[in-house]
């Protein structure tokens, strides 16, 4: 047996442990680290710093280097995260079905951890701390894998982690951190059997070797290639607002607009405005030739959209605006491009908005609001690992329930068939 | 474009008609199957008897023989099971989960149909309508591959399926029959965007091909290594009547027991009577040489269990027996060799139902009955279209609520972030 295969048996049996804590118990672990996070400062910030220095040397940017960096304040914030984590309800045990069967047998469907949940990231350490208190509180083992720039700061941050567990006499392999050799990830990815989940939370390439080289279950946080759509009857203030909204208060993010889509009727009304304001926003626009012929004079200079640009997440202050001859082009133009995250209508007509949101294939369809609300935090589930776009076990934000699966407990009187 | 991609996008857009279709309307199309069926009996038939005597002479056995044939009573049987499904609660439109933010702004999860749902068999033609109507009533398009020992039967079948299809001005493609191609099968398993989910239900080389080729979601239907766990408190009657059930009752089936653990406490009241009443009813044991000693004069005759034997799905008249030394043992036996699907303790005693309750990592757990109930008919779910030992989206039996996602409507007045 190599060291990965021991560290993940080890990960295992955490796991098994950790199933039986009562929430008291989690409760009392998840303080025991945000207390050894605060009490770590000094050596969490120093190892930080050695991280920091090898990384500027290298030269990587500066927005980079600021996701790296940690100082007092990012540390007691990650305290109050997993704090916030133990705040939570506890997903363990709670019951989602059963009822008694005609010959008596009692059947209850009740919720327990996954088991083993890694989870595999880049850049921000902060992710070490969320993940791990996610995790936990979930009744999961947590394999945690970052990135090659931090790796000294992830190194002391997960034997602060363990020092936690210790002290509460949990099992240590409830945390397992990882270095950060590309041969022992594609091994631990390939570990059938071991690994209940991974989770990946970083850009496409490593989105690419998990898709080539997975072999356990994965479940891909998403890209989200969003759309507002204006349709014909929308009330034009509150297009503007859900639109320069969707697209500018924090462009960098999955929930965030990437094409403007405007009705050809609700074009004179509005769509001249759109692009004002967006433009005022420090907006790039890319504009189809149907909605610089509905923009008219003046139109021609703007950039073209291509299909290319329908199909990007900009991720940046970049939106594409087409104009649709109808709802059913709008929804069709949104099935054709999305990628099944976040998708918003403006409208004032009932029709439109029950068509859109049947038709619309996504994880959160918006009737006359922003698509930046698609998140854990706001829809009530306290904390996401990440925001899911495929169909199977979690489709839009991932909280503590989507980190557990289900077990049917049956008690019979000596029943049988 | 291929024949096979132009199919599938057919598909696609069949499941979104699908998507829209009332309960009612849905009920319509089912009936429009099922009569659609009886009125082809002869059809099938002659189509069926060509399949058999292609079979027959490359010399098929005659268990698979039967498994293939049709007659006018299966026909029935198979209209009945679509007029059953037909009648079981529609997934699609349930609501789950929701409320109404500080804001005002109100979620609703809603469950969707999946869109495209493929389901790759073996032998039994029923298994083509069951899959369609499961599918179909679950609001998805379906992609039916069969085998080809079936393959005329299954093609009338999908025939009659499209005609009824036509009748009531459903889209054809929203059950899209495939022939027997082994390429156009490992294509269709990869075709990644177009499927959005496979169930396989067949042996271990299925299963083993899809695990190598699929890139799109799959979930496999379960082995059942499944055991009977006489604790050392266990009503001695109890446990024979249950032991016996889970073996007997119909051994080839994934809810049977495979292996047999005694608490060493309970042998001297109940391990010989165990032992004769499997050997009565024909069971042949492997003995592990804890059993042997426990039984003592006598028991040497008996055959060994192995490791290998304990790993064994037997889907037979064959139950290894072992002793072990507690209830921790027995979990430990049970969560190193059991395939996660079916566990059963016999006992009295409250704390060590609930310790193998907790412990042990299985989709059902037993208390005091047969591992034989796991069953999506018995469990109130209707029909099922496999049992799923897997954690991720559907553990335990397959119904049309796992055929189906979840989808987030949100409703704002202009709210944006």
């Amino acid at each position: 047996m190599n060291d990965l295969e021991r560290r993940l048996r080890e990960a295992r049996a955490a796991g098994r442990v950790l199933a039986t804590y009562s929430p008291a118990e989690k409760a009392e672990l998840l303080e025991e680290i945000a207390g050894a996070l605060e009490r770590a400062e000094e050596e969490i910030i120093a190892e930080n710093r050695a991280d920091l220095a090898e990384a500027a040397e290298r030269g990587t940017d500066s927005a980079l280097l600021d996701r790296l960096a940690l100082d007092p304040d990012r540390i007691a914030g990650m305290a109050g995260g997993v704090r916030a984590v133990a705040a939570l309800a506890d997903p363990v045990g709670s019951v989602d079905g059963g009822g008694r069967l005609t010959n008596g047998l009692e059947i209850v469907r009740t919720r327990v951890p996954l088991g083993v949940v890694a989870v595999v990231y880049e850049g921000r350490p902060n992710v070490t701390t969320d993940a791990a208190a996610l995790c936990l509180k979930s009744g999961n083992a947590a394999v945690l894998r970052g990135s090659r720039i931090a790796e000294r700061s992830n190194t002391v941050l997960g034997r602060v982690l363990v020092r936690a567990l210790e002290a509460v006499d949990a099992p240590p392999a409830a945390v397992t951190m990882l270095g950060t050799d590309r041969d022992e990830l594609r091994a631990m990815i390939a570990a059938k059997g071991q690994i209940d989940l991974v989770i990946p939370r970083g850009g496409e390439e490593l989105k690419a070797f998990l898709e080539e080289h997975a072999r356990v279950p994965v479940i891909f946080a998403a890209a989200g290639n969003n759309h507002v759509y204006v349709d014909a009857s929308a009330e034009p203030g509150m297009a503007r607002e859900i639109t320069v909204n969707a697209k500018v208060q924090r462009p960098g993010v999955c929930n965030a607009a990437e094409t403007l889509l405007v009705h050809r009727d609700a074009a004179p009304a509005v769509l001249a405005d759109l692009v004002h304001d967006l433009e005022d926003n420090g907006v790039e626009l890319r504009v189809s030739a149907e909605a610089k012929a509905a923009l008219g004079n003046g139109a021609e200079s703007l950039a073209d959209a291509s299909e290319d640009d329908y199909a990007t997440e900009f991720l940046a202050l970049v939106m594409a605006v087409h104009v649709v001859d109808s709802l059913e082009d709008a929804i069709a133009h949104v099935n054709e491009f999305g990628s099944g995250h976040s998708e918003a209508i403006v409208t004032r007509d009932l029709e439109a908005a029950e068509t859109f949101r049947h038709l619309v294939d996504a994880a959160a369809v918006y009737v006359n609001a922003s698509t930046r609300f698609t998140d854990g935090g706001v829809f009530g589930m306290g904390a996401e690992i990440g925001i899911s776009t495929q169909k199977l076990h979690a489709r839009g934000p991932i909280g503590l329930t989507e980190l557990t699966t289900t077990k049917y407990l049956v008690t019979g009187d000596g029943h049988v068939r």
